[in-house]
């Protein structure tokens, strides 16, 4: 059999993972395959400064992308540069010169995905994207073939393992999001300016991706429904430990009557569900199917081999594809075509509530906010107050039965001007579907 | 597009599932496919007894299965009739015949799969067999392709559905293995002869099937280390409680310098690790690749529902590859050829035990236990006892530091003789690994 021939551009943190594997394990690799899967050329800004790893044979190098893309015995371009700007302009070289794409890239396929795709099936090649979300977890086999025969109800995620590794801290030591925020930036698991991580952003790129996938929609990411972990304290995991539950970035995607309803927000989920395990910097997908029932995937949500491992196994696949003559065999997003998405406001859906409050004690509280609540017909299931030594910023938690948020969202802004209230209230979804 | 037909060889449980499937989601099938997965024929030993579901249009019907495997227009046949002998005759047959075969006969296929594939790789035709294993988790696509670009490392599974419903049930509720698994033969949780799920063999095949796919060796599967769950008690699992460990029915598959260890027996696993959250029919594998780290991929184990959502699962890749004329891209064993299995005694492995002794109370009893455990070179780790009413019945636990599991199983036989012993010690391994 001839060899497949792969050009890599960028050789930084996921580059040099996919490098190293081709290089260490390349014997396995080409027994698994049949033929041998080359590196025939890596292009990274600086290429002096990197060594290649040995076992590669020998590999040409540049400065220049157009190069890769563009190269006469190039078959696939694999595009580890991130970013939307010549990440994009080098994936679309790459489809108009007939070189497949393999990509780790989630912000620009969150955005463009569906387009990028349709381009490719035009060219008749092929696109992976298993490193774009989840990089430990090869979820988008799963969705696109391994369970293709289901019909997805609902998926829930943790996609952000800096979040979820900022959130089990608090709770395993009771510190402030602050101070472990900075300790995680210290250690290199934050970066300088964290808000792409801690407010939602990246897992929302991840959740539009994989509801893309699993549901076959076309999502606009800014369209979802985002909040992040910020607000989050100890005293709301002391609170929820005491409901039985705990607290994680909950990336949802769930089928309804009215429609597909898509959300990135911190919940209390109970403690007795698989998702409440997720810990540290791991990643974890739930999948609910109509006839398979519920499944659960978990690994590491991101590093430089085990996203490595994710671009290597879609360079396989797509290299047996090639030589198959089949490059566009399956749809990266299972469904041949995407359809439109038609927002739907989370808020309309009814759910059970946490409602924490920071108040400054005094006769009344209680009465002035259920009074609130009642006028928006809203029920309270319990009213929870831990022992406190703060008269001045006394924390209690309200639990609410089922209602609708956007009524919870309206008595949350009635609340506003009382005057005992040290802090605007925090309301949580509690998950009960899991 | 063509279509592409297929014939269904036994209605049973997974038969009428995927029939089901077929019909109820086959809108959305034809949509991912871009072309019709039709069922041209199903054969029954009772044809007339089962009423076909709606939707499926016009389908043949035979009490013979050669009609199936002859039938000129038929590219897959589903082979779901289970057990060795029949099942291998159709397999064979299709081959012969050159249709492409989906089963999710375990057994057949750990007993003689590496055959069948290479039958199969002659005729130029595919061979898929995810609803083999753990039919609710897509596994097989998770390591044929998913994670294909790793060295796997280790494999742990919870494999069977049976004996992890049984013994979680007596961890809940404290109550005797024989009367759980009576509870369970009276809801069909379990067979009237339970044996193949309680005494491992169910589960062995599936892990034998499992250690081909991950590591590329042929496994015989009565050369792997098996043993049951029916000498588990409640008094156990207050040990492991104690121990912050549980019990579960665990297949393991490790690499190790000697070569590739594998066993089904039941261990101590931790509290805090996932697999432990595993409980009820639910499967689960734990997967640690050199370069992704650990993975985790949890579903239902069997059912009428997510087997079939594995066999049309399989279905939709099959025809697919028929379409895009490459039949046989990828062996189901994820390497193309399996090397032979060279089977080493997992009681040569070092490991921590927990031994459980039932004894007469009297003076001694430690002094006489630990003097030969000592003239084996073994360490005690701890001895426990909690309170208990009998002095007749008077149960205990030794944990063992890590020692080689032949001087354990020595000691044990030397053990027998001993007069104050109601029954021989029970020996679990503690999983430290995971």
């Amino acid at each position: 059999m001839p060899d497949v021939n792969v050009g890599i551009v960028g050789l930084g943190n996921v580059g040099s993972g996919t490098l190293a594997i081709l290089a260490e394990n390349g014997e396995q690799i080409r027994l698994k395959l049949g033929f041998n899967l080359r590196v025939k050329i890596v292009c990274s800004r600086n290429p002096d400064a990197k060594i290649l790893p040995k076992g590669l044979g020998p590999v040409e190098r540049t400065r220049d992308w157009h190069d890769v893309v563009t190269h006469p015995d190039v078959d696939i371009v694999a595009e580890l540069v991130g970013g939307t700007t010549v990440a994009r302009e080098i994936i679309e070289a790459a489809i108009q010169n007939r070189k497949s794409v393999v990509t780790a890239n989630k912000e620009l396929m969150a955005l463009a995905g569906a387009e990028i795709w349709e381009r490719a099936i035009a060219a008749g090649i092929n696109l992976a994207m298993e490193a774009s979300v989840a990089g430990g977890i090869p979820i988008h086999a799963v969705l696109r073939e391994g369970i293709s025969g289901d019909r997805i109800t609902a998926l829930y995620g943790i996609l952000n393992g800096t979040s979820n590794y900022i959130l089990t801290e608090i709770e395993r030591r009771g510190a402030d999001f602050e101070e472990v925020l900075a300790e995680a930036q210290r250690l290199g698991y934050a970066e300088a300016d964290p808000s792409a991580d801690v407010d939602g952003e990246d897992a929302r790129s991840k959740l539009a991706i994989l509801a893309a996938l699993a549901f076959g929609e076309k999502i606009t990411p800014t369209d979802i429904f985002t909040e992040g972990i910020r607000r989050i304290s100890p005293i709301d995991f002391q609170y929820a430990d005491r409901l039985d539950h705990t607290i994680r970035l909950i990336c949802a995607a769930r089928q309804t009557p009215q429609g597909l309803l898509l959300s990135v927000r911190p919940a209390l989920i109970p403690k007795n569900t698989i998702l409440a395990s997720v810990r540290g910097a791991y990643n974890a997908v739930w999948v609910r199917g109509q006839y398979g029932g519920d499944s659960f995937y978990y690994g590491q949500g991101a590093g430089s081999l085990p996203t490595g491992v994710a671009v290597v196994s879609d360079l396989m696949r797509v290299a047996r594809e090639i030589l198959s003559g089949s490059p566009e065999r399956v749809s990266p997003f299972a469904h041949p075509r995407l359809g439109e998405y038609n927002p739907i406001p989370v808020t309309l859906q009814r759910r059970a509530f946490y409602l924490r409050f920071r108040v400054k004690d005094r006769p009344g509280i209680i009465a002035a906010l259920s009074r609130i609540l009642a006028e928006k017909n809203i029920s309270l299931e319990a009213v929870l107050q831990l022992p406190s030594d703060s008269k001045q910023d006394l924390p209690f938690v309200i639990t609410l039965e089922p209602s609708v948020e956007e009524s919870v969202q309206e008595a949350l802004r009635r609340m506003e001007g009382l005057d005992f209230l040290v802090e605007p209230p925090l309301a949580l979804p509690i998950e009960t579907a899991l």
